[in-house]
């Protein structure tokens, strides 16, 4: 097992990275405050590992509520449901509230943690590879809204997070290469030698090769955890996480969430920011090459969904978190491995890609 | 006018205090950061001030949302319609919401501040008796679920405070008391000369004095300040300030949300308290009978609804924030001007207590 520290001062926390962790009680119980969990999950983890869990947490009252599967469920409406399950067992104060699933599971239970009576404790169990890599560590929940993704949210830490990378073994294909988009990203916008080291090790990854996994989820929660230390609550170099993400929540958002996976939607993205950032003069052709050969290998899109117009990605990125008085700030990137967040750049170069990127 | 301050190192804000506030340009513009500004104000309020708080507003871009009027809007439902109309109005990070209205307003704009794309700025503006002394300081935001008052919030805190008396001009008679409720409780738990004040001066502050209003609100600022100042996030003294509010919140949500204003609530649940210290040989019986003497001259409420049933105090009471591994924790009475929270009395004498309190 490995273990990183995400150093945030009194909000400061471990992640363990490792095989059958998920069994390990004695991991969890320093992070439980009270006698009272609540585990949240989906439909398609509570089969899984609900009940390895529940065991492993057996000298604890524990309630759980599970929840229906997909990004297109993380609404408010099923935030509620979490709510209605903690007041309808009076569940006070003391409560830990406990996500054992992918993204949109941690997403929606560190929300609900950060909101019911203000504030209760909260842990992350990460069954999906990116909810490993990414959506677990740092802080960041939220719900989507039908105008735009994750709008409304919270920055709230975990007490600790548990990467049972054993718990990848039941991924689906699609989901697995959805994780790997986010662990590409890391190498693109600020460590070339681990994009290398991806190069030489995709196959490895998707034939799900035990140890490339963990050394991928700890290489990625590393990077994570640096960028998080310096700017916890994106003022500034947090936003390098972004790349791909806005033209990805414009194309999640258009095509309806759940029909692309986020880590679908983020590829395609970054392709789009590379080869931008290739029109505009900053990304040499062959690094945009590279990163779009790689993603291509992870069995990811490089494109927007054909459907997609010109109007409806102008409209979707207007409203994305990273517009500043008007204009949309953009990650793009300078060489592999060399981001910059940028409202600065050609909007004319910016508006002729995105017609020639799209049919319409 | 008079300005009082939070201290909370770099969350540190202003209280002003004083008349015709609303039209002062420039007590707001150090606060606002960008120039998108989005008003949350009720149907009761928007009539009487928007149109000047507009005016002051003029060099910002100012959208507003016009919510229902009373507690039983407080809910999940109500605080999407300000997501819908920040987004629908593309307003982004740089946003700030300014709650313009009662203790509701303020409770929903404050939450959907904190959470809107992860926390924007807020500015409270007070136009109730409650709310300038009491609701619109503290950082306490949050709406109610149907099983629990006030269950779903944050601690975030607004980045000044306009308590314009002048807008208590138009307060109903009814909510003018149900301020006095919050008033009398600062006397009752740590200030004992202010609720010696308080009896000399109730007819004046009915009355609607202007000079006795504003020492009210000022003298109510100054003790919820210094609580706030020693424990932000209630993890010890900040608890006194909810005197009568586990007896109360049980009273609003037994009779439905908006049947008795909270300040009503609060005044019988804070009779309640009195009395039950009494039984238990804590309070005089003197000072006992001082307080429920000025609660109902101040033409509020004494004793809980007939209608209430042990049964539903013990159910109600069960889910309360305060509830601490199993065990009710109350705010109870030493003395006038001197109260604790504990769970620590004798249950026996707590249920003889309630069920002579309640018809059923």
């Amino acid at each position: 097992m490995k273990t990183l520290n995400v150093d945030l001062g009194d909000r400061s926390y471990p992640i363990y990275i490792g095989q059958h962790l998920l069994t390990q009680t004695a991991l969890l119980t320093p992070y439980i405050v009270g006698k009272q969990v609540l585990i949240v999950t989906n439909e398609t983890v509570a089969p899984l590992y609900l009940d390895t869990l529940l065991t492993t947490l057996s000298a604890y009252k524990s309630n759980t509520v599970v929840l229906k599967d997909g990004e297109q469920y993380k609404s408010l409406v099923t935030l509620n449901q979490i709510f209605d399950a903690a007041l309808s067992n009076k569940l006070n104060r003391q409560l830990t509230i406990i996500a054992l699933g992918g993204g949109v599971i941690g997403d929606m239970a560190g929300f609900a943690a950060s909101c019911y009576q203000r504030g209760v404790n909260f842990i992350q169990i990460p069954t999906t590879l990116l909810a490993q890599v990414d959506s677990s560590v740092g802080g960041k929940t939220a719900v989507n809204h039908p105008l735009g993704k994750n709008m409304i949210g919270a920055f709230y830490q975990p007490r600790c997070v548990l990467a049972d990378t054993s718990t990848l073994d039941t991924l689906p294909e699609r989901e697995l290469s959805a994780g790997i988009a986010e662990v590409i990203k890391y190498g693109v916008i600020r460590d070339a030698i681990f994009f290398e080291w991806l190069e030489s090790n995709i196959e490895a990854l998707l034939a799900r090769d035990h140890q490339a996994l963990a050394y991928a989820v700890e290489v990625s929660c590393r990077n994570k955890a640096e960028i998080v230390e310096q700017d916890e609550h994106e003022r500034g170099m947090r936003a390098l996480l972004n790349l791909g993400h806005t033209f990805g929540h414009a194309i999640e958002a258009a095509c309806g969430y759940g029909v692309w996976l986020h880590g679908e939607a983020v590829a395609a993205g970054m392709c789009m920011a590379a080869e931008l950032s290739n029109r505009l003069g900053w990304l040499p052709e062959q690094d945009m090459q590279r990163i779009i050969d790689l993603i291509a290998r992870a069995k990811l899109p490089i494109k927007p969904p054909n459907s997609m117009t010109v109007a409806q990605f102008t409209e979707l990125m207007a409203v994305d978190k990273k517009v500043e008085d008007g204009k949309i700030r953009l990650v793009l990137l300078k060489a592999l491995g060399h981001a910059l967040t940028t409202a600065d750049f050609d909007g004319v170069i910016f508006e002729r890609y995105l017609s020639d990127s799209c049919a319409v």
